[in-house]
């Protein structure tokens, strides 16, 4: 079978406000493209200004900048036609656009119909919604529909006028960040596309990590049927090449077209269509969490972490996430005992240190210990020790690696899990301090998940196996157990799972029989009074459906006790 | 002339979430109006809930517990009918919306229509837009239309559409956050209205404060020809009665009416119509920081705030707001002098405090700062003093106040201002760290201003002269001031107002010949580092029209230098 169209799809890793950077990048996506005869590379959504922009787009010196970059992206096209995003507009008309281009020049521009306003997504605060009339491609014969991201999630919406308006393949640029088990949803939603229209969809995704959120890639194709003929590696830049099996055309109320001389007129050898695998849950979170950490942190111009180690598996995790994603020497641990640390605790942190080959400094926190108390003596007077002293060790911890961290150049980061940040079982301005927090939305029960899997990947104890037995204890007094403050992990993150992600209420959550009435109460207030907490703490690698952070904003003066 | 109808404006002061208590706050304004012989009485946007709510719209548990909670307010009406704001709704169909209510039911209902998603607001994030046909209400005779909040701002929106159904008065209710200047801007707002429409407008604001926003009341009453007729005072709760004055009906396509039957018959005395003074810029600012500070503290179960004071500008401004806000009694001063601190620095702060009559303490930090650099020696070993050591000493101040207010149930006020926060001259989890700052949109040749006023009213030197004379310096080395690292703040303040508010890029700034190039470069260049900074920096009063928080979403990860 002869092939129609010959499809790249240029996975690349933008960065948020680096124009020439982007330029760059997509320039050369091109050029790899064409040396590969495709016909037509897409690349991902607002490919020139990275994506998202948010309030950027307010500048209207932003929004020239990004039309400027636009046009130095189509000089650079020859006869393999690009597809790229750009920021587009001027004035209070500003979209969420592509151009379409070849042989030197921007050949027609689409705007985004359908902008999210949910979630993570603000679309509507910065961008106008599309509503010129349709058009058509004509690209090497084949008539071309393009989207963006959002268009292709609404049922009738912009990709099936398009395929009821003539086109033989639409494809859809995307900016769509990672959540766990998200790759099965944009499959569906693809197929419920194509049973509207019968048209097979590029799909184009952005790969990176941008603040809190994750690209994943795993770009793909569907053919007319639905079924998935090519997919892109997840997690990493790829230039997928297929070769699109010609459709026919049924076109009831026909489009206009646009026709982009491709040029090529050899007939070339086909290309065998990529079919990355599947990745498995641990898998996938592990390098979310790995890419969202490396790309905060090299994209803010740094090499170098630091972080306290304490023996605990909250800890030993983000230790080895930051190994894997920075490299063992651009690792710090720092290792703070107290008065109130254990032996174990300090033999177990060592012995991960040691099996990662991380460096690792010991600075006891007693003599700064000593010296707050005996600062707030005359105050305290003798009140009794209660979860002040506690903090103060916290804090201690937090003044000495943003003191490493600001006199090496390193960036602090922190390991609290969502569990903790969910209940406020932390201390602002102590183990909160830092740069970047990576397993903040991840579950405490996922966390365990997570260091076996990865033991497992290692085929030893990579993260000892008595970090992840022993009684999870912040050790901030003696003999200290979380679980004197917090029901066990499995009773509590359901808890917190209904009330955090699927906003049910405390009678509805009481309804559900998952503990004690007494404890979902007390849980759930715990999760409101945490909200001020949340605030002041750094970003992490979104990996769910609902993260703290823009994800859910909930007001911190707050009465309602639903 | 015989009055038409009277009306009531219940300018409360609602609480988010608390809906048993803005129940009780609704009834008791609808009696004191009905005690006054009101025919109506209008109360502010979202009553029953507070405002704004967010995503607390998202659980459907928190948008029945609205519908229920309106209904016990219109249970409590009686032939005073009341309009009174609530989330409607179910499901994926909720609504920002108002009840018309009397004789204890229900009425009407209306839904807002014009939905804001800019600045502070995500109001398509979270409700839909009403699309029901109009309808009047007519109240002792009078056809009312009701309106929300933006369905005011819009030119020929649903405030003229009433107008031209044969509304002879049109109420809006609101929940409109304070800005500098902000008066004149909403009174012109109300005359375009009643130009296009030649209708009278009830406007009912709310007030209180609510986490970063404050609402100022001011509401007030627009005759048909734009006069001015009523005004309630700001920043107070308030109930304005006025007798609003006959107006001609001229209705060409003329709407439903629902007619309430209001019971009064005798005639009454009329009132005479309240008109508030208007505020100079000085005042309506510092009454603003008040009621949002106060506001912040009370509603989150707190009485007594203690805050870092140096004997600096900014500190003793914060000082005096807490003082105003709360009461002498509940502030509690900390002197945390180290090996730099100047004696005239030690002198100012003693005498603030004195003069202010406020619980204070010296805490020297010599002790936590030599234990912290003997920690850190192995670490350091030889390297030259930089910024690390500066900071240190500013996070052992933090943990200091964070101890107090641990151990005795107080908040910690943070004293940085709006250009400090705009360049990152602050240093996190030290000077940053509390649960409040007061002055965090005040850029800092206002804070100068806003001390004079306030020396003025006191009719002496409330705050020393001295601390509005001296150089201004951070004192975290020896002879340090704020000029060596940054241009002069009249200077360095029009930069950031253009970069910031006024989103500008730097080319646009050059081109006004604010400063050297260099400087100008260098500005906005902090203002983009610092974003981390601010990320994790507690909220604080809005006063301006772009604030650091949700009214400026810049991500952190940002290569643009434009």
């Amino acid at each position: 079978m002869m092939s129609a169209l010959r499809v790249a799809i240029a996975q690349i890793n933008t960065v948020v406000g680096d124009l020439d950077g982007n330029v760059g990048r997509a320039t050369a996506a091109i050029e790899a493209a064409a040396a590969a005869d495709a016909d037509v590379v897409v690349l991902p959504e607002l490919t020139v200004t990275g994506y998202p922009v948010e309030d950027l787009v307010l500048k209207p010196g932003f929004v020239r900048a990004s039309k400027v970059a636009m046009e130095k992206v189509a000089a650079s096209t020859g006869s393999c036609v690009a597809i790229v995003g750009f920021v587009d507009g001027e004035g209070d008309d500003v979209w969420n656009g592509l151009a379409v281009c070849a042989h030197g020049r921007v050949v027609g521009v689409y705007h985004k119909r359908c902008l999210p306003n949910y979630d993570v997504f603000d679309e509507l605060r910065t961008f106008r919604a599309g509503a010129e009339p349709h058009q058509l491609y004509e690209i090497a014969g084949v008539a071309v529909g393009v989207t963006i991201c959002e268009d292709a999630w609404i049922a009738d919406g912009p990709v099936t006028e398009l395929a009821r308006g003539g086109a033989q393949v639409i494809v859809n640029i995307n900016g769509s960040p990672f959540a766990a088990g998200k790759v099965p949803v944009r499959e569906k939603l693809l197929r419920d596309r194509i049973s509207e229209g019968g048209v097979p969809i590029v799909y184009a995704n952005l790969v990176g990590g941008q603040d809190d959120l994750v690209f994943d890639g795993g770009s793909m194709v569907l053919d007319g049927s639905g079924r998935l003929i090519a997919r892109a590696e997840r997690f990493v830049e790829n230039l997928l090449v297929m070769d699109m099996p010609a459709t026919p055309t049924s076109s009831i109320e026909p489009y206009p077209r646009v026709a982009v001389t491709t040029g090529r007129e050899s007939a070339r050898p086909p290309v065998e269509s990529p079919m990355a695998a599947v990745l498995d849950p641990s898998e996938e979170l592990w390098r979310a969490l790995v890419l969202g950490t490396r790309d905060y942190v090299h994209k803010n111009g740094f090499r170098d972490v630091c972080l306290g180690v304490s023996g605990g598996i909250d800890s030993s995790l983000v230790a080895t996430l930051a190994v894997d994603a920075l490299g063992a020497e651009h690792v710090h641990a720092v290792l703070m005992p107290s008065r109130f640390s254990s032996e174990h605790s300090v033999a177990d942190a060592e012995r991960l240190c040691a099996n990662l080959g991380i460096d690792s400094r010991t600075i006891p926190i007693e003599a700064a210990h000593r010296a707050f108390l005996e600062m707030l003596e005359p105050s305290f007077g003798d009140l009794a020790s209660d979860v002040t002293e506690e903090n103060i060790q916290s804090r201690i911890r937090g003044v000495v690696l943003m003191a490493l961290a600001n006199k090496f150049g390193w960036l602090v980061l922190t390991t609290g899990n969502k569990s903790e940040l969910a209940v406020g079982y932390s201390t602002l301005y102590g183990d909160t301090a830092g740069a970047y927090a990576c397993i903040k939305d991840v579950w405490k029960t996922t966390v365990y998940e997570l260091c076996r899997w990865r033991n497992e990947q290692a085929g030893f104890e990579l993260i000892p196996e008595s970090v992840l037995t022993k009684v999870p204890s912040a050790e901030l007094r003696p003999d200290q157990r979380d679980d004197e403050s917090l029901p066990p992990y499995d009773v509590l993150d359901p808890i917190l799972v209904s009330y955090v992600e699927d906003d049910l209420t405390v009678a509805e959550i009481l309804a559900m029989d998952l503990a004690p009435a007494e404890t979902v109460r007390r849980m759930c207030r715990l999760v409101d009074i945490a909200e001020y907490k949340r605030r002041q703490s750094p970003v992490g690698v979104r990996v769910s459906q609902k993260a703290f952070g823009r994800d859910r904003r909930i007001p911190m003066t707050n009465h309602f006790r639903g």
